[in-house]
């Protein structure tokens, strides 16, 4: 499949990797609203001015949006549906409906097919969510995080005054995780669930009393956390917290039973060394979903859910049976 | 919907169940190959001789089957396709392509849908190994299962002369998950993943000497592997050994980046205290999708991997993308 690569931050990066040891793909080129030339692409691969993206029509099997879910998204990936199948990996929870909505619009008047929130949460958590709760109606879920980088909370961080850098760590607290994998069903607020370390460097002179006390009184970001602020110098920073694993659990516990009297535990964790790579993985292999589907005729827009798992592999569907099941 | 159990051993018992405990599924009885009156049914639920449930075509929306692998549903589900869409567990892996067939011709036939081999491996875990291997192509996947009742290999010992009842535990080696889970890849032997657990009932005066060397020198069944064999009390294996637990783990450990220099693992593992009622609940969460399915006219066989998750699901797809997503 010929893919595009809108936009070329950890993600776009990410989906190249991939795209490289991806058999099936053809990289057409990476689209950039920067000045192509300031964009340091591998070699052998084409950097085009985003506004060139509409002269490749009908050249592109699938765009790839790797943009930011806050003021991108809602306006790329409706716009490009215009013109192309497209992916993109949409993860504000809350602004999904809408989203889904103006692509779906965009998507079936034009004749193309669409996915959305692709990814790891939302997606591959989203499917074991889903898959579990179908199977145990009777029981319930919980979704740990980390431990792993938080861009958004490392962001907020580096707002406040008098900081130069910072990283910021989620950390499922292991006595949940260990109530709720033994089936005890707990109720667990947000601050019994996950605790947040936060690794500051500070600039010269700054007053360290004052960061950590609007670190830790953050609204939304910290104050319902046991939060953990620890300054470092900018060279620890580098050594020790320049990656981005990331990683959690989406754990079912539930009943079956005429009066409910087994317990079954359902898992699905993962554990990563870098997000936006593979967060880029599943965007590369729904992509190859959606351009099936796109053939099809299935038009419109689509979620992870949506999704048949036979579509997402570049193995046919007599080798899945025959290998796979 | 309306659905049929056909066959009510541990399979269907875990049907009726996990239908009771379902809003949104009416049962229209339990079919038997035994004399009807000689099942004890719960109250209220109509028992029929397996003959009477042609009658009820056009009344049932789907049946589940639920019989033996080696010599009923080869023949069952493909016959039943004829009237009924149909969800059968068919879990004898090498035999999957001519059981698909056979229920495929047959389903397309007569216009109705069936769904082969659901359940958790064959089922969950196969598409935890296609969704792995979807996103991490450069990587290994790793199945193991247990710790949990092998039916087949305790009815195999149960076959050996002077045994009067057995149990066979099947266990994954720590040290084998151990290395999986962090990331090795390592190239296992049958005899490294996994050991086998026999706890045995002799009748009096066998030569429980000749009856462990039987049972570990069994080929296929025990001869790869290192097995104990615990002679007990009938007592002993009524309290400790009466259960039906199983489960186990699918893990793909795989590198992302353009030199493979980032490593992720991902884990579906499932503890289950009654094998039979979570495989039945399978089953009815995917006869929920092939009703869906059979309704749009989407008719032939289909095995997990062809099923959109949002299709096993109660809940509107509106409902899965605002709180599942």
């Amino acid at each position: 499949m010929k893919i595009a690569i809108y936009g070329y931050g950890n993600l776009g990066k990410g989906v190249y990797a991939a795209a490289k040891n991806a058999k099936d793909v053809e990289l057409v080129g990476i689209f950039t609203r920067r000045p192509p030339e300031s964009v340091k692409a591998p070699q052998g691969v084409a950097v085009y001015s985003a506004d060139a993206l509409a002269s490749f029509k009908g050249q592109i099997d699938v765009v790839l949006i790797c943009g930011g879910s806050a003021t991108d998204l809602p306006v790329l990936t409706p716009a490009l549906a215009k013109d192309f199948n497209v992916v993109d990996s949409f993860d504000t929870h809350a602004k999904i409906p809408t989203h889904f909505e103006n692509v779906h619009n965009a998507a079936v008047a034009s004749g193309h097919t669409a996915l959305i929130s692709a990814g790891w949460d939302p997606g591959l958590f989203s499917l074991a969510r889903v898959y579990a709760e179908a199977v145990l109606p009777n029981g319930s879920d919980y979704t740990f995080w980390g431990r792993g980088i938080s861009q958004g909370h490392s962001d907020a961080i580096r707002r406040i005054e008098g900081v130069l850098d910072a990283r910021q760590y989620t950390v499922p607290v292991p006595e949940a995780l260990a109530a709720v994998r033994e089936g005890k069903e707990p109720v667990l607020s947000t601050r019994e669930k996950h605790t947040r370390e936060c690794y500051v460097v500070a600039k010269e002179g700054a007053d360290l009393a004052r960061i950590e006390k609007e670190i830790k009184e953050m609204p939304n970001y910290f104050a319902d956390y046991d939060t953990t602020v620890t300054f470092i110098s900018l060279e620890e920073l580098k050594e020790k917290h320049s990656g981005m694993p990331h990683g959690g659990s989406v754990i079912r516990t539930g009943k079956t039973g005429v009066n409910g009297e087994h317990h079954h535990t359902v898992e699905y964790s993962l554990a990563l060394d870098s997000n936006p790579e593979f967060t880029a993985s599943v965007l590369l292999a729904y992509a190859r979903a959606i351009v099936k589907m796109s053939a099809k005729g299935d038009y419109g827009c689509k979620t992870v859910l949506d999704i048949a798992p036979a579509d997402l592999s570049t193995l046919s569907a007599e080798e899945l049976r025959a290998h796979y099941l």
